[in-house]
């Protein structure tokens, strides 16, 4: 059975490894892409290297952009990452790291590269139970980019060439999405999520940090991260 | 009064040219987004260039992108450029010299500009006559991917803040184009349209070249275009 071509966005977080699996599972060949697009350390995408070798996909791709030119975001600018906030606080309004339009460009490139490859399925790691906050991370804007997608490329002409943007952890919990991981056999050891990594292990007080370490209690899995500077 | 922002793709070509002077027309302050995607020569950027400080705008920004990593266009790669088409082959298909998903990830990047400019209006030179085999020059793409820069970013939380995405010269044809652009006094002279110039000037030969040749000679406007290499 030839495997069908996906394209899958890996930022070497918890969320998209567990992506790769599922699309892996899916009985999809992935071509993997990360972007380099002036982040404040570049962990995310040695992680993204080490999770596509070790699962083996079809390709693995680093694409340079440079969203620091925009500026607006504490992802890629001086402004500082909060920490030790709560559910309440996270849950208002859209945080500081929101980088913006950033899931737009992702897929855009995503698209750029299924066009290519000829891939008619996209995969993202959105999730608009953790990042409310995130206008990028909800259904409305999955649909919206799908219905984009089906009129803007060769497949506007061609009905078989429907393209479909999988966002399975849209509606999961962090605990659903390691406990799903964790039964696929992801090494969630090999991931980062860390908004502002100390050089020995992720910081532990980030708002990615909180929900992961929430998540793995909430999952009854052992987090295997390293929380270093302490 | 102050002007509201804009922000306009611009190429450096006849039709993006156009658009910025359209822009100013209508009271926007213009911020233009050109893009250094591995084009196989770069006199766009400098025709881009020019016409932006020729216009006086509010700023002139170029992006690196590397589309060249996904290939499959002859505007990025070692395909051969098609010349000497008429009407009936430049009709038929997507030509080779559309670029995967491009518009696409164009509009992506001026959504982020808007974003951090506070610009609510993005314009885009897109044109279904001329270019009616590129999807991404049609008028279901314009509102597919205003509908997503609606639901993409802040403005889903605000309704002040909605998105329009202007392509003012998406029915008009070339001769149109040259017409209103004449009257707003772009000067044709500065920009480029050919995808494989010479040294000396414009090939005059490919399609870019020759719908601009047409529309010119339709519109009753002299030509300022130097055709070289002859």
């Amino acid at each position: 059975m030839t495997l069908r071509p996906a394209v899958v966005l890996l930022s070497g977080g918890l969320d998209s490894s567990t992506v790769l699996a599922i699309a892996q599972d899916q009985g999809f060949a992935p071509h993997c892409l990360s972007f380099r697009y002036g982040q404040r350390h570049g962990r995310e995408l040695d992680a993204a290297r080490a999770v596509a070798d070790k699962a083996g996909v079809a390709s693995f791709q680093v694409v340079d952009i440079d969203l620091r030119a925009f500026g607006g975001s504490a992802l890629t600018d001086d402004i500082e990452v909060p920490k030790d906030r709560d559910e309440q606080s996270m849950g208002a309004g859209i945080p500081v790291t929101y980088v913006p339009a950033r899931n737009t460009i992702f897929l855009s490139f995503a698209l750029a590269k299924a066009e290519v490859t000829g891939a008619r399925d996209l995969f993202i790691g959105v999730n608009a139970m953790d990042y409310s906050g995130y206008p990028d991370c909800r259904p409305a804007f999955v649909e919206a980019f799908e219905h984009l997608a089906n009129v803007a490329t060769r497949a506007v002409d061609d009905d078989d060439a429907h393209i479909t943007v999988h966002a399975p952890l849209l509606h999961w919990t962090k605990a659903e999405i390691i406990q799903r991981g964790f039964a696929l056999g992801v090494d969630y050891a090999m991931t980062t999520s860390c908004y502002d990594p100390f050089e020995d292990g992720a910081c532990g007080r980030c708002d990615a940090c909180v929900l992961r370490r929430q998540g793995f209690a909430a999952a009854g899995v052992a987090d295997p991260t390293v929380y270093g500077g302490s």
